[in-house]
């Protein structure tokens, strides 16, 4: 049997080179970046070696990055700090969209509470925002507009640059979580017009626990965390410099082999799309071209995407109904509801995550799994039958 | 020449044990624990044995244990739940000390501003606070009593479970920051009446970027980090499993060997008292009974800490002028003014912190190195021929 990881956007396999590089950090170079003795200030030289390296990725100055412990804290951390620069101007209305991560979602309802205004852009059917949708919701009071760089599951790329001129020129701060994106997509947060950006490291085959937040010069930040004089101050707690080497080495390699791994998995994923088309009253999630070179999405229609991951599971395929994250909650996924899928439809969803060790063997082998597997579901769902019975109306044509 | 790391308070060098338990899930076991499948599953199964193991050394149960990025956010998210509840309750009054750790007292500071009330309790010239002081500072309104286990700098111990037993009985939480105290002191939150409790693994030879806040059930957390449903909703981002797996280790190790390790720490430690003692004009700072097992911290009057950390950085020996997390800082520790030393002592302040691969050689190495440094340094000092001229007065008999 063949085994597939095809979770990558939930997490991936460290890279031997992002290993080899924290190694040594862990019981050689082991001190820490604030002691004064040598053994500590070569910590810190490591540490800012790698603030400087990460910033050449990000087109952005070494003082811009912080370290968080990963990408939900450092959404949090940039939307808190925009709002509570918005509240001492009087500006209290932040765009986004509904199909945001949690991290941002429930950092905007937190504030929501407080009294902010949130207007949560509509997705569309295709997933993406347009930017005059942006341009027209922007108010008098608006301190920030926060929009994905690229959607977890259904890996929608949205116009950054463009969205993020309009905040510019508007004098609006602009936010993307960019979870998906780095290590898969070009990031350049000059030419992009970002003022807050934040990234994972464990999505592009770098260490878990550790993420940056990337705040351009002048954006004042709140702290998350007190204590220490760590990050300027800003981000209290021992550097965690093995995960940061690691982080700096994942994200040189990711963004060093990023052409020529796009051009690889594109038509994989293209040819995953077309395989899984096939399979009657099935629907691709999220637009087709402007998407994640490794995600694919469909929605089944007549069945459970729970019983269809564990199916394919014992088939050594190793795929996600939707995010990670939210797994364990019996609700639809908020994402496929806010591109319009109805709930019944919502359930019957399978997310495959690409990675550049993905062969076409496997894409070939999922393909057969997930049409078997659907199949064989359809045939023992009652619900399938009252479709075809024409007790109840096909959703997905 | 020898090289002595004798700054463990700040970090630790990594066991290779707690290395080997972290390996297998960088491109083994790397699964995303929320993910359904058995990749994700596995690592699942990782981590709840983790919490469980770690759970049984601090005497609590699994689902009482919420994995943080460290000590400091520990503290922070403790902290401000129970002042969350305080406040829903009118109690908007808390107990602490003049020298916890910032992620304590910044986060204190905070709260002032919106309006809460801090106690800060006297220290004693011995840094230590008496069980009978807590109970006479708790007022109708007090919410919290926070009191760290032992103190970063000075490494004193509080009579934590005296100070539990009264907050229990009061009705009042109490939080104890165990940073320093986890793997070196032994910890039973439920006999030591502690409701709230922060460790971080990095302190007992545990990997950097991850630590325990222990929330004794019943008592409702706030989040610091909005997000996914990890941590039963109470921390968002994805569990950090391979420092969760070398955390757990570390753990059991260190408290595995704590007896043997400070019936062989304790000596060393009095050695390297002693040792220091006979410098004149040179105090130690905190009890000499009631204090860590690897702790050493002494004042030396007519140098300045800096200066001696650097000429024994030279000599190999790596040590500290107090916590590493406000170096950089030009204020004297704010340790050592909560126990009365003057500013111009304050300044003159050096932190030796031992592990268990600490040697009686070292110790005396050390013993030496520091001698004849102080010696130097007061040889071209101005202030110490001023005191030896009887121009200013020896603060230090």
């Amino acid at each position: 049997m063949m085994h597939i990881y095809a979770d990558n956007a939930a997490t991936t396999k460290m890279s031997p080179e992002a290993i080899a590089a924290m190694l040594p950090y862990f019981d050689q170079e082991y001190g820490n970046p604030s002691s004064l003795h040598s053994v500590g200030q070569r910590a810190n030289q490591a540490l800012q070696d790698a603030r400087s390296r990460i910033a050449r990725q990000l087109g952005c100055q070494p003082q811009e990055i912080l370290f968080t412990s990963g990408g939900s804290e450092a959404d949090n951390q940039a939307i808190l700090s925009a709002a509570r620069l918005g509240e001492r101007k009087g500006k209290k209305h932040i765009i986004s969209t509904a199909f945001e991560h949690h991290a941002v979602l429930h950092t905007l309802k937190k504030l929501e509470k407080e009294g902010f205004a949130v207007t949560l852009l509509d997705v569309h059917e295709n997933g993406l925002v347009t930017p005059q949708q942006v341009e027209d919701a922007i108010r008098e009071d608006t301190c920030l507009v926060s929009i994905m760089y690229a959607n977890n599951e259904i890996g929608t790329i949205q116009p950054v640059e463009a969205i993020g001129e309009i905040c510019r020129r508007r004098g609006v701060l602009f936010h993307t979580d960019a979870v998906q994106a780095a290590g898969h997509l070009s990031i350049d947060v000059v030419k992009q017009n970002i003022d807050l950006l934040a990234l994972s490291a464990h999505k592009f085959h770098g260490p878990k626990g550790i993420g940056v937040l990337y705040a351009r010069r002048g954006v004042p930040l709140i702290n998350l965390i007190e204590g220490g004089a760590q990050e300027r101050g800003k981000r209290g707690g021992t550097e965690n410099i093995p995960a940061i080497m690691g982080m700096a080495a994942a994200l040189e390699q990711a963004c060093g082999n990023m052409d020529a791994v796009n051009t690889k998995l594109i038509p994989l994923r293209d040819r995953l799309i077309q395989g899984l088309s096939q399979i009657p009253h099935s629907i691709l999630n999220g637009d087709a071209q402007s998407r994640l070179p490794g995600n694919v999405n469909f929605c089944f229609e007549g069945i459970e995407g729970e019983a269809l991951l564990l199916l394919l599971d014992d088939k050594g395929v190793y795929a996600s109904s939707g995010s990670a994250c939210t797994s364990g909650s019996l609700d639809p996924s908020h994402v496929l509801l806010a591109i319009g899928r109805p709930h019944e439809i919502a359930h019957g969803s399978l997310r495959l995550s690409l990675s550049q060790e993905t062969t076409q063997e496997e894409v070939d082998y999922i393909i057969e799994a997930v049409s078997d597997t659907v199949a064989y579901l359809r045939s023992i769902s009652p619900v399938w039958r009252d479709l075809l019975e024409g007790k109840q109306n096909f959703v997905i044509q």
